[in-house]
């Protein structure tokens, strides 16, 4: 059970290292992640390195049975390096070539960096292939970078003619027909940058796309060195979540060694705990996909707040250690943070950390401490898996594309949506793993689509399989309804699922801010609604009032053995979670356990006749959940009930 | 009567042409407009041409007896062209240079492009001047793009020479002396980029008067061509009115053969009625400056959705011909709409159509249908003229002016003032001209100013003219505060009308967001108050609470043998309704239909001793309307009163 | 008594200058300021010089016995000069160079402006040094462009180096070991520029320091060389206050004659009048540190309008004359306006002016006439000084730090908290300085410490010092948390104020937008509340509710004769005035005059055994307070109370 987090010994001097080191100790750390951001340190002009404070506090580290999560630091090239290669800095779209000065100032496509990047990559490499403090690679930071100028626009073109082969399939694929833009040249062809008003979508969509795959270039080519020099060690990098970042982690999956997120909740009330739940389990669908074991790692997260929009809100006692409790409940090898000891100054000085400004006498380290026993105490339960029934969708270019301006409605958010389905299932106690849109389906009894937007020919047909297979499938609206070009299926959406869903929907009706319709059932709906024929679906409830009365709403439809749904308004968090919990019941699939009170997490790791299983009381009042076994926590025999103090965790062991 | 839209056959594979064909005839379409965006398709390399896609379809339509309003592509150069001439691409005021990848990325006053766009427009005049189909050249489209770059910044300074001869005159309009702007050398003028705080007010004034008549300048090349090629072919160009668009309308009428607008309204509720009446009587009252008919045409609106702020709305079953209905009443030769058919892909793939995306088994062309055989049948009324005694004045500089930053208030909008007063006469059943500043007054009995701002020394000398012919003049605040080049006429606001208005108005005292004022008569007042002193005027209405309590806020000057109003204040809508009827009533002008209940619209055109009552029901109850003759519609006699259902429309043929 | 304002004889022709000056002296005009925007006219072309104009007028006022601040041009450079040194233009973070248009539009970092700034102001001294009329020398006008470019960026580096010595010590204080910053070449460092995510934060505080810096250089060589030419003539130069402005104000007073601010207060009611209470105190601290006497001039302030964020408000009657004996009462050597006459144009034109648009036959024109007047009468009270015991400190860089990105709230601000603390005093009759954090105490009883963020050593030494030897100290919180390179001092905050506060915080738990927290004395706070540890201090009072609940909110803690309280949370108005007013008492320190009523400010100006008393009554309503003298304004002897009618004044004098 990996517990630690981003150590930064660069940042003081070497008497505090040895009181850091007690300290990770007394805390029972095992791994820290070393050398993120220190590359100006560890190659202080070009070619010439400093290795001998990295070598003495791995030394001692190791000296201390800490394992290193060994980063290079290619992140934040040294000012040495932007002076010397201004064209290796990022340009935004509006042609501005920023300056040095924060972190992430480099160009993934600039030669430049490429190389010095491989440089610092395969020297640290070579001078750390043996030591035993080594446990894990970690690439880079938080792969996100665009960049929109004139090397890029060269890799674009390279990845175009790669992805489209000639420019008649590009020009189809893009409907350049439209406003004038049909190329004869790949010369022709550029990033989005600003232009006089709305940008081709499907050129905005396939840029993302390539920045991802650039970025995954840049990556694998440290990857594939690291493991030639050292084949035993894992190699990761962290992925970071949030609508900005132009990479398609779900494509990312099957070049890491372990899958690693950083995860940072932007709400400071219960609706966290939600949102952890959502990015644990996503991170887990795109382990599915990884070619390790089905365990990810929660890398990187705030011991001691929460950002939200206007403060840093301070978590409160014991949060900290039911949160990371919950990151191992779904499949996390472990609980990582950013960062071990506060920074004195620097950009994020008051980021939080293990160890706060104040120092260790302090409420933050004794939960570290305490955090650091519950973690060993529950290690045996790293073995067990988790186990889910329910997939839900979350496609990150069809996020991308509903992004795209000039959409029926500025308040499309496929990743609000797919949280939204997640959240249902979670309040009912459902287990779901977040899979991406490629991803196989095997193996689930549901599959709910929100709002799956861009749909390929084969995923529409490995849905079709899924469900005669007998599979129970929820589409919501506008799944479906574009190809992966982003172009719209036309003669009635949503044209790629319309024959399984046995709908046809002939108009959309996007909903006011403030506005919602009622339907048959008593539910209602909001943000959308559509003019729905069923073509061979059951309505399972109609529109009440405005200009859709009496027209379907909610349709099922029976195909092969299984069955469709289409939901074509989004329905109230209660109404949601009622139908996703009747259509899983359906599908045999129930709740961990039934009828927990709102606010209690529970969660099974299983694995041969093992299993753990972890209750989170999320809420200000005790609560009691069915079990037998021992709890890991505290020791104790639990004999078909555990209770739960407010706030409080169990993990009950069987088997 | 025109019934059709743009038609992008490029967009498509030629087996969709046939049905397309086939769908307009089932519709009556007997105009669509094609070419809008083809450039890149007609010219693929400089020089190159491929007409015979366009020659195929344009045979196709004209064997099926469909007109063609052909249009010069020019508003979007080809990627070719913009990769051999990046100096044609704009520069936005802080200088960044666009990219190609959207529409109007041009520079009017780059030769380059205005080489390249006569040359297309001379190929297609030479191609299709005899072709049978051609009924209306469509020059380029939505003329709007303003750019900041050097080759502007030569010919805004030729056209700063052409206007104001020398340096000291200029010196002098701009005030330079003000923040040590003093230019000695016509080399040291620039269009008005970024700078360190506010910019010269009259800079930034010219330059869009400037830029508007360089975009003339670029419509006037081709339309003198193309009528040297086709001398019977009417030529014109679509306005899109917004107030991002440099383009003072009123000036282009005098260039165009008929006056064609496109109407997108911004509300989804029954303003955007109210909205679309404003733009056709503005639309009527440039087409009075036009040298052809007094007719115009709406030449784009959407069929099916209303764009408001967050979301596009679907419009109601029958609104789309009510709309239509109401373009016609209010002078439209017809009704027109982007788009024919809604593109699989593109930045607007969501733009309404009239064969959707559902395809022709829809809503909304089944409506397209009816609508087609609705205009055939009414097509008798467009031999009518639409007779108004009111004018609304909107002067589009006096809007930009009051866009200028460091006004009293930042919420002034002579637009909204000009919408205001017209809503106050739609709500009463009057109908209203809305003419331009330097427009013609003779033959209004009522002339409404609306913060026209600013004003020349002959346009108040006209409107001394009007008043005294007996004319009624209602002027509101800001009217008349400053000359051409928007400086204060000093003595006592608002000075050039202060004389004919017999007030003298000595501070203005603008009001919070959410404040009010009340004046005596019990009416209230918002944004703007005004220390008024009648100075020959009579006192109507005065403040009644405030710092302004007792002093004049409405008042009324006689004038040789008219009247002329002053109102200081935003009266409430109620108030100005019932202040403008009573002005109108004095004058001799009534409603077309007293009493009718709020929503329905009533407009009358006539010619000779034939006379057409539209009557628009925008309600949701049936209504009655005094009305004799027969319902073009239904073809049923009508004898003393039309019942319109609600959402409906009648059109009442007498003589 | 100074009673002028900014004088445009070059917008104007000389035919107004008669009336002008006749208007001047009507009103008690003594001096005004000409030729702040003057440069394109008095240097019509590099090195020709035009003097003419500026001599007639000096010589008219001259003749007229007014005083003139002559102004030397250099805040607007001619577009001469800007068209041939483009490289004077100042750069913004995005690196974007600004144009000519505006005012302002110089980089004080080019050696071009800084040489032809010198030169006009040499060619000024050289021929007014003798001028009969020469009042004062007012440099340019408020210092306060910041610039990006290359030329600033080697001025930058050049300060750097100055202020640090070493790249080592740059680096430990810029904290450059966070994400790989640390420089190891001089040429690596540029400005804060546009860059990818967060700044460093220390480089944007040094960058404001250094620009700071490098516009008092420019005006320190103006002022030299005014100096030299008129040994006998003060020079001062207008202070602009906003939180944009660059300028860390206090280390500039060291450098002027006379410290002159600009005001415009944001408010349009009462709030207004605690703005300008704030600015008098602020600029009476500034003059603290002034090498000349302690009175200050309020050199530019709106005749009758308040800018809002929305309007232009117009000032109540009688308002302007009860605000400039307000800025007299609390130290300005007189009133002086922006502006004398309305302009016709320009950026401004509707600024307004003591003569305004309508022209003299207005109120604004009576009321200047009468504030003359009055000025005239309490002339005597010139001499008087304002004797404050309580000091509130400001400290600019704080400001600056605390508006960094990614602090615990986006909420802080220091010159808000500041404002807070005076606004407090204020309510409660107390009289207060507001000082610059490295201002000497000795002399106070009390002082207030509103989140004082940066603090070096000696400055906490200073404060130790003054509390021991018997002074009253509130801190509030985040005072003392950083060291004056914005590093956190570590071990618990407040670092630098611990031991002398007594207490140790351990976290800070910022509080959301609409929350607030209840203390044990019945008192609120918001915005922000801490884990307090008493570690020495008294609990004065404690949290009542929420996570802290039981834990210290206010501490005051014994210091050998002083005490030092600490606040913790920002408390409501009312109890912060309450705990301000009893700190007061305690440190022997009482309101002017005690239970005024809300609205009504009194202040004494004092010298020898003579004093005036200065009561300002905001109120809507008659007030009486305790005074006997003679009432300056009126002449009437004052015995025992003074009445002073609803929003009037009284200046009543004794001895």
């Amino acid at each position: 059970m990996f517990f630690g987090g981003d150590y930064n010994p660069e940042q003081w001097p070497e008497d505090v290292w040895a009181q850091d080191v007690e300290l990770m100790r007394r805390a029972r750390v095992t791994l820290v992640t070393v050398g993120v951001f220190a590359w100006a340190r560890l190659e202080p002009a070009p070619g010439r390195h400093d290795f001998g404070w990295l070598d003495r506090i791995l030394d001692r580290l190791a000296d201390a049975g800490i394992g290193v999560a060994l980063a290079t630091p290619t992140a934040s090239p040294p000012p040495w390096f932007s002076l010397a290669h201004p064209e290796a800095l990022p340009v935004d779209a509006a042609g501005v070539r920023l300056s040095h000065g924060s972190r992430d100032t480099y160009c993934a496509s600039a030669p430049a960096y490429r190389s010095a990047a491989r440089r610092i990559a395969a020297a640290l490499a070579q001078r750390y292939h043996d030591h035993p403090a080594l446990a894990l690679w970690h690439v880079h930071n938080e792969y996100g970078t665009t960049c929109h100028c004139d090397l890029t626009a060269e890799a674009f073109r390279r990845w175009l003619r790669h992805r489209y082969g000639d420019l008649d399939t590009l020009n189809d694929a893009w409907t350049t027909a439209f406003w004038s833009q049909h190329y004869t040249d790949w010369a022709q062809i550029r990033p989005p940058r600003a232009t006089q008003y709305l940008p081709n979508p499907t050129q905005v969509l396939d840029f993302r796309r390539f920045t991802s795959d650039e970025l995954l270039a840049a990556y694998v080519e440290q990857r594939d060195l690291l493991r030639a020099a050292t084949p035993g060690v894992p190699v990761t990098t962290n992925y970071v979540l949030g609508d900005w970042v132009p990479v398609d982690h779900a494509r990312w999956a099957a070049e890491v060694d372990l899958v690693a997120i950083d995860h940072y909740p932007s709400d400071a009330g219960p609706a966290a705990e939600e949102e952890a739940a959502f990015a644990a389990d996503l991170a887990r669908g795109w382990a599915r996909g990884s070619p390790g074991r089905p365990d990810w790692l929660l890398m990187e997260t705030a011991p001691n707040l929460v950002y939200t929009a206007d403060r840093m809100h301070t978590k409160e006692p014991g949060r900290m250690a039911r949160n990371s409790l919950a990151a191992v409940a779904r499949g996390s090898r472990g609980a990582m943070f950013f960062q071990w000891r506060a920074p004195r100054g620097g950009a994020e000085l008051f980021h939080s950390a293990l160890v706060p400004h104040a120092g260790p006498d302090s409420r933050v380290y004794r939960e570290a401490v305490e955090l650091g026993d519950r973690l060993a105490r529950v290690a045996p339960a790293a073995a067990g898996v988790v186990e889910a029934r329910v997939a839900v969708v979350y496609d990150e270019p069809s996020a991308w594309a509903l992004r795209a301006r000039a959409l029926p409605s500025t308040r499309l958010d496929h990743l609000d949506d797919a949280r939204r389905a997640h959240r249902a299932l979670w309040r009912r106690g459902i287990t779901a793993d977040v899979v991406g849109g490629l991803d196989d389906l095997s193996g689930y009894a549901v599959v709910v689509l929100p709002g799956h937007y861009l749909m390929a020919d084969r995923q529409a047909a490995a849905l079709r399989a899924f469900v005669e297979a007998g599979g129970h499938l929820v589409a919501t609206y506008l799944s479906g309804v574009a190809d992966e070009h982003a172009r719209i299926r036309t003669g009635g959406y949503p044209g790629a699922l319309r024959d399984l869903l046995g709908v046809r929907v002939e108009e959309f009706h996007p909903l006011a801010v403030d506005a919602s319709v009622k339907l048959s059932d008593g539910t209602t709906g909001d943000l959308w609604s559509e003019t729905v024929h069923a073509t061979g679906a059951r309505v399972v409830a109609s529109y009440a009032d405005g200009v859709l009365a009496g027209r379907p709403a909610v349709t099922r439809h029976t195909v092969g053995a299984g069955t469709a749904w289409y939901v074509s308004t989004r329905l109230a968090d209660d109404a949601y979670a009622d139908l996703l919990h009747a259509v899983a019941a359906d599908a045999g699939v129930g709740p961990v356990r039934p009828d927990l009170p709102p606010g209690v997490e529970v969660v099974t790791r299983r694995t041969g006749d093992r299993s753990w299983l972890f209750v989170l009381n999320h809420t200000a009042t005790v609560c009691e959940v069915a079990a037998s076994g021992v709890d890991l926590l505290t020791g104790a025999t639990v004999d078909g009930v555990v209770r739960v103090p407010a706030g409080g965790s169990a993990v009950v062991g069987t088997g």
